[in-house]
């Protein structure tokens, strides 16, 4: 398998396991199925239509490759089916959501500068492409997004973008530097948690 | 005559609408004129706007064709005028914002198809074109969007988009298609209300 | 200086005076630093990403020219360093962010009709230039934005907006109506403020 198929094939889980998370959070909050599978969609594509919409690549990218729409409805479906065991896997869906905005993150960065864009605006999309997800569902789900409260989350995708670039600077293999910034950001989001690290509030 | 004159003539008609009930729901939560103007015209717009950002159609619609605007001035005049008459006619502006809501689907789906995308994205771009402006509505007047609520109000779009496009199969003629795609939606928000049709929550 | 250089400069101005305004407005619901940075951005780029994706200008503004992102970037140093100090100047900053809209809703008028707009969607766009990077700080601030509370802000650029037009109209000098537009901005907010003018809500 190509690292191209890889970083394809794991794009789809990294959707698969968003559309999940979106469908949890809708249901906590009583919603019917309706509603929770489009929250769900919505946080498994928000990331990646804004970065479509502001690089200018439209039609967005989940409407010209089927594939994504599947891996949402699959993650409705388990979402539905195994909704009890899902809310148990605390600690697996965190390590596949990191996983998840790692991609992303990385995905969004090659994007980018693919339409001839600079390493800096990159990495912002990349950063964007992870995290907007979150931040719709949170919002729809009213409660506060994720990155506006103590986690270190969007912080983690930005250095791990800056990380990324800098290994390709240095030459490494690009499914070395995949693997490495994956292994940062959910390394950095384990230690925070479990540090609670924070930025202190502006005073 | 022709099919392609009375549908642009009822797309006005239903900007026309949505303009309106985006005027008289403002004026409920007592904003002043040029607030009320603003999220008339977002009603009226919104779900065309999104559509055509996501399928890449720019500028979007409104911005060329100044019918539409002068549709949006006439419904936030009417709203002006005849506030208090038109809140009494709650079953004529329901029975229109149905054939809105219908005729936003249709033209919705024909406009995505025509970007060369599938019909599955389609049928959703539909019920986008149809359901968005009212959500941003209701999200700007500070009431959960209707779409989140118990009525089936989305659902009717979606469904009603399939069976423009299964009747079309069929090489249904588009004016029966387009009557009858309208009645089902009137039909099954009708029946739905006065059985209160919901989908039951997830739990 | 030509005047493109003028207010080019001139925009890049706006641009830090918006990215201020979002970090004071952050830093009074106490975010952490990052959360801050976020609103002080989308306050400062948010009118004009969203005019870009409307005409179709993509990848939008901010993206291709890193002038702004420096300017963002100067915005949140200056606000983290002298955050107790700007809050005094309120009037100085009043003054800034009124000569802020007047020019961005200049620059939006120019964009749009490039694109070979009408005047009427030009003024729309210019409007949304200036006023839609406040309503979405004000809003991730959580507070009601500016624009649906009582001070005539979003009017001041529509009518700033058709004069500018207007001098056009009479061969009047650019530089000449640039500056008339600024003042007249500046003037009808500073006489609405102090006389505390408003629309009336709609009964």
């Amino acid at each position: 398998m190509s690292t191209q198929e890889l970083v394809y094939f794991i794009d789809l889980g990294g959707t698969l396991v968003f559309a999940i998370s979106g469908w949890l959070a809708a249901s906590k909050k009583q919603m019917d199925p309706f509603g929770a599978s489009v929250i769900a969609f919505i946080t498994a594509v928000g990331g990646g239509t804004l970065r479509d919409l502001l690089i200018g690549s439209q039609p967005v990218g989940w409407m010209v490759d089927q594939n994504y729409l599947l891996m949402i409805a699959g993650g409705i479906g388990l979402g539905f089916l195994f909704k009890r065991y899902l809310e148990k896997l605390r600690k697996t869906m965190f390590l596949f959501d990191s996983i998840g905005i790692g991609l992303f993150t990385i995905l969004g960065i090659e994007k980018t500068l693919s339409f001839g864009l600079t390493p800096v605006i990159a990495v912002m999309m990349g950063t964007v492409s992870a995290v907007f997800g979150g931040v719709l569902r949170d919002t729809l789900a009213n409660e506060v997004p994720l990155i506006f409260r103590q986690e270190i989350y969007a912080t983690a995708c930005l250095t791990g973008g800056i990380l990324f670039l800098v290994l390709g600077q240095f030459n490494v293999n690009v499914d070395v530097r995949i693997i490495l910034t994956v292994i940062y950001i959910i390394a950095l989001r384990i230690v925070s948690v479990k540090y609670k690290w924070s930025f202190p509030t502006i005073k």
